[in-house]
């Protein structure tokens, strides 16, 4: 276990994907996504996803240029095309036009097409909530849920996530439809341990225990039809009024280094102060966060959180005393430097 | 059972409200939203509920008057006080100045507060999927749901609706974030039937297949503090955004004949065109749809559906045939036509 500033894990990705051939200006564009994710302890999205965008952009199915182009524009639209860049830069690119728009018109959506893995979606709307607006991000992914009624795979673990100005921490939601992540069978298997019923449904559509199992199958959404429904409509906006792909079109991050991911991504910013005083909607955001988390704790409850809580916490924290990064990962960054003729220290 | 045409409801319901002091287009409004829910056989919020509307006319809780206003404005986004009238009113307002804004500007939200029971979420997002548009509505409602990790009550079942035209009948997602509706404990306790656990939790927080004790408790929130998360977020849109009220401070619909509910709506159109042609759209969603329903089917399913597709059908079947009305509510519909002078037939 080693621990590093956020500025030196900035500067160290930044460092690499310039040398990878990355403009600088985008790389630490991407660099800042990567580590919002370590500092907010959402360490599947963090660093440790270096290594995979370096590589697909080595295959070349990632393209190194900044191709991001807007395709066409209203007050309160906006359809990006990001010609197969890196997916933070499209997302960043989009996600900051239409908080500048909906500072003019009140709100605005903007659809990006033609992109890559963007990291989390809760990246982009802390932005908004930051410009004291509301912001929406969705991005599609490869198939790993079935349309409630079948056991094939369609729809994505298509996350949404949603971000408000408090007067202190904003709140910030950012989920999946499904029960649980893909990352968790992974890790039961690993363990040789069995998992609940209601996470997976094996290849005949049936529940199963077995992970081995539940990675060949699918993933249940939560609520039944309702999950299903939610990720069936985040690809809705990603992948058809983004003019972009959906569904099993889409080619998977890890599993296929010959084929553009072809994934899309929607964002939204609505300027609060267009409809209340901003300074009475964080107030009042705040006057909800103390109701809820003083209401009455279920048995073997600490604390009650509002979304996204511990993660801004965590997120404080580590900016102050910094990030522990795995043997595992520190090792890959070690390997990755040695490559790219950049050391991490 | 008797069956009627949507026709003969909807002049039915209009002329009852119309005699109970609302203006004839206000009236037609409301009956429009209730008898929509009938042909999608939504009956929970169809002329059912006539009834309890009437009763907080006369009861002054809900004004007569349309006091419909709007507080703020900018071309994509518009703040609407409903000055405490009739749900359908205000709302169907909001959403149809929405459309047209959005057609304007490419995409347009509007907040709806001090406003009343509005009927079901997919009736306004349909509204918008007939216009070519994407169409987003949601409304806070009494509290029922406990924030992850709590027992007490503070979100209500706080319906989320997106809908989508197609190339043929729209996709409409129309859920509340809770396992199921309070409904179906009222059932299962009428019939003396156990409910399975994970649906609702007693007053103590501890999960319960007595509907009797979760009738006191509360209903558990699809995906745990994912389908909480959501019920927040939506009471911050319509509650907070709005200028309105949230959580346990809006009032019962039926609990409560004395204080207005204070439930606020927000509402979005997202116009296509702006982003791809339209055309391209509905065939995309077509497309979708096909490739969903010819799936592999889970054993014992015979038809994999879209979201909403079972109530357009028979809604269009419907439209058709008539509504059966059940005798119950027949009876109580004979009893407010004898009560204003109006004739169901």
């Amino acid at each position: 276990m080693r621990c590093f500033t956020g500025e030196q894990l900035r500067s160290y990705c930044t460092q690499v994907l310039t040398r990878a051939g990355i403009s600088p200006t985008d790389a630490a564009t991407v660099a800042d996504c990567l580590v919002d994710a370590d500092l907010s302890g959402v360490e599947s999205h963090g660093v440790s996803r270096l290594s995979i965008y370096l590589q697909r952009l080595d295959a070349g199915v990632v393209e190194k240029e900044n191709r991001v182009r807007v395709l066409s524009e209203s007050p309160a639209a906006l359809a990006v095309d990001a010609g197969n860049c890196m997916g933070a830069v499209g997302a960043t690119f989009a996600m900051k036009k239409c908080i500048e728009k909906a500072a003019q018109a009140g709100s605005c959506w903007a659809t990006v097409k033609s992109s890559n893995h963007f990291g989390t979606a809760a990246y982009y709307t802390k932005m908004a909530a930051s410009a004291g607006m509301i912001g929406i991000a969705m991005t599609n992914v490869t198939a790993k849920i079935a349309p409630w009624g079948s056991s094939d795979a369609y729809m994505g673990t298509n996350p949404i996530s949603i971000a408000v100005p408090s007067e202190g921490l904003p709140v910030v939601l950012d989920m999946a439809p499904s029960v649980v992540a893909m990352g968790k069978l992974i890790l039961a298997q690993k363990l040789g341990k069995s998992i609940p019923e209601g996470w997976a449904l094996g290849p005949d559509g049936k529940p199963t225990t077995d992970p081995a199992v539940g990675r060949k199958g699918t993933l249940v959404p939560i609520g039944g039809p309702k999950g299903s429904g939610l990720a069936i409509f985040v690809d809705i906006f990603c992948g058809v009024l983004s003019g972009g792909e959906f569904g099993p079109h889409l080619n998977d991050l890890y599993a296929d280094m010959v084929n553009p991911q072809g994934v899309g991504h929607i964002f939204c910013a609505i300027d609060i102060s267009k409809f209340v005083p901003l300074e009475t909607f964080r107030s009042r955001i705040s006057q909800m966060s103390e109701e809820i988390k003083a209401l009455h704790k279920n048995p073997g409850v600490s604390e009650i959180f509002m979304p996204g809580e511990i993660e801004c916490r965590r997120h404080a924290e580590r900016l102050e005393k910094g990030i522990e990064i795995s043997d595992a990962v520190y090792a890959e960054l070690q390997e990755i430097g040695a490559r790219y003729g950049v050391s991490l220290s």
